[in-house]
């Protein structure tokens, strides 16, 4: 299939490297074409992989990853082009998180708001759903590093067929075990704001290589 | 022990029948001496419960639980007076949860403040341990209703004795296995902010009765 994915950060290049392992052809996408961190990325990965702008990966997936920082989330899918998103599915995987007021990091969006909602009102035909962003970006892509994959990851989205559709990347190319459906896009206020609870649980176990297991 | 229980609602209730349990003097505390819901709760609970204000539960107790809503946790303890809490430990259960803009709630503080911090900005001398606010009130004082109590706990607050005294009661006198300390208090920025999933993660199983576990 091919995929579009958006950002060159450790997320994208996360996301990008296991879609091009599992045999799919990958546009990595950013502000301008030529990208030095792309570029690098296009050649470790092999021929299934190329790069360009946002516009030239949102036009080519039929399936795209939001893989940019939070802040500039909005900011890339404006430049992707209405066009190049209108009917598709994108796997929203950033956080609004902002770093401008110094370490820990707060939320630019949260408790009656969030990113997730943002990106669905500002693309209204575009199918957003929010998952993965509850992890480290190791783990999005092997969630059996740890315990056999046996903990939790969280889906939402107004679109049930798009979730559907995610679902299965989640289990069948991913590897993860439990999902669960917490329903429309409003349900970003809830994983989002579990950042703050996530970056503080990275401090106290000096290490970023953990989730949670719902039990129940 | 003398202990000190400030609120009659389902989490006070929860709290004060597992200290009386436990063989310790428990005096519920309310806006007003004679609570109908205090006195019920002293019935049922015997010899070692009793009830009056917030002042009285305050200077009754040797250690303090909040087991009050979040909106009214500041105004009861200003009523149960300064000079009751100075120098104690209180075991902060309350979130910030704000149910006047329907359902879900949001929270009427977060991101950048919380309401643990709020608590201790107003009483310096108060020792508070934000715990147990992360899970319903049947786990709080029987975790092992879960898997045999194997699920987390977070713990957080200024005073290392005073959230070493709290560790001692999660462990020996509730259940609690196990415990991750977050550090101080402005750390219930992340376990208050969970609620926000909390409260979704309960919407999509239909039940209270759960937790989540930490994997790494």
């Amino acid at each position: 299939m091919k995929l579009g994915v958006l950002g060159t950060g450790v997320v994208g290049n996360a996301i990008a490297g296991k879609l091009v392992q599992l045999g799919h052809d990958v546009k990595m996408g950013s502000r301008a074409a030529g990208n030095p961190k792309a570029q690098e990325w296009v050649k470790g990965a092999g021929a299934k992989a190329s790069e360009g702008t946002f516009q030239d990966a949102a036009a080519f997936g039929e399936v795209l990853f939001n893989c940019t920082s939070g802040m500039g989330s909005l900011d890339a899918l404006k430049q992707a082009g209405e066009k190049n998103l209108s009917g598709k599915v994108l796997v929203d995987i950033s956080n609004p998180l902002d770093f401008s007021k110094g370490m820990p990091p707060t939320l630019f969006v949260s408790n009656d708001d969030s990113l997730g909602e943002r990106i669905q009102r500002a693309f209204p035909s575009l199918k957003v759903v929010k998952t993965l962003n509850t992890v480290n970006c190791e783990l999005m892509v092997n969630p059996q590093r740890l315990k056999a994959g046996d903990h939790d990851m969280f889906i939402c989205g107004n679109d049930a067929d798009a979730k559907t559709r995610v679902g299965s990347i989640l289990r069948e190319w991913f590897g993860w075990k439990h999902l669960t459906d917490l329903g429309d896009i409003t349900q970003s206020r809830g994983t989002e704001a579990y950042l703050l609870l996530w970056i503080r649980l990275y401090g106290a176990m000096q290490s970023p290589e953990f989730n949670v297991k719902l039990v129940r």
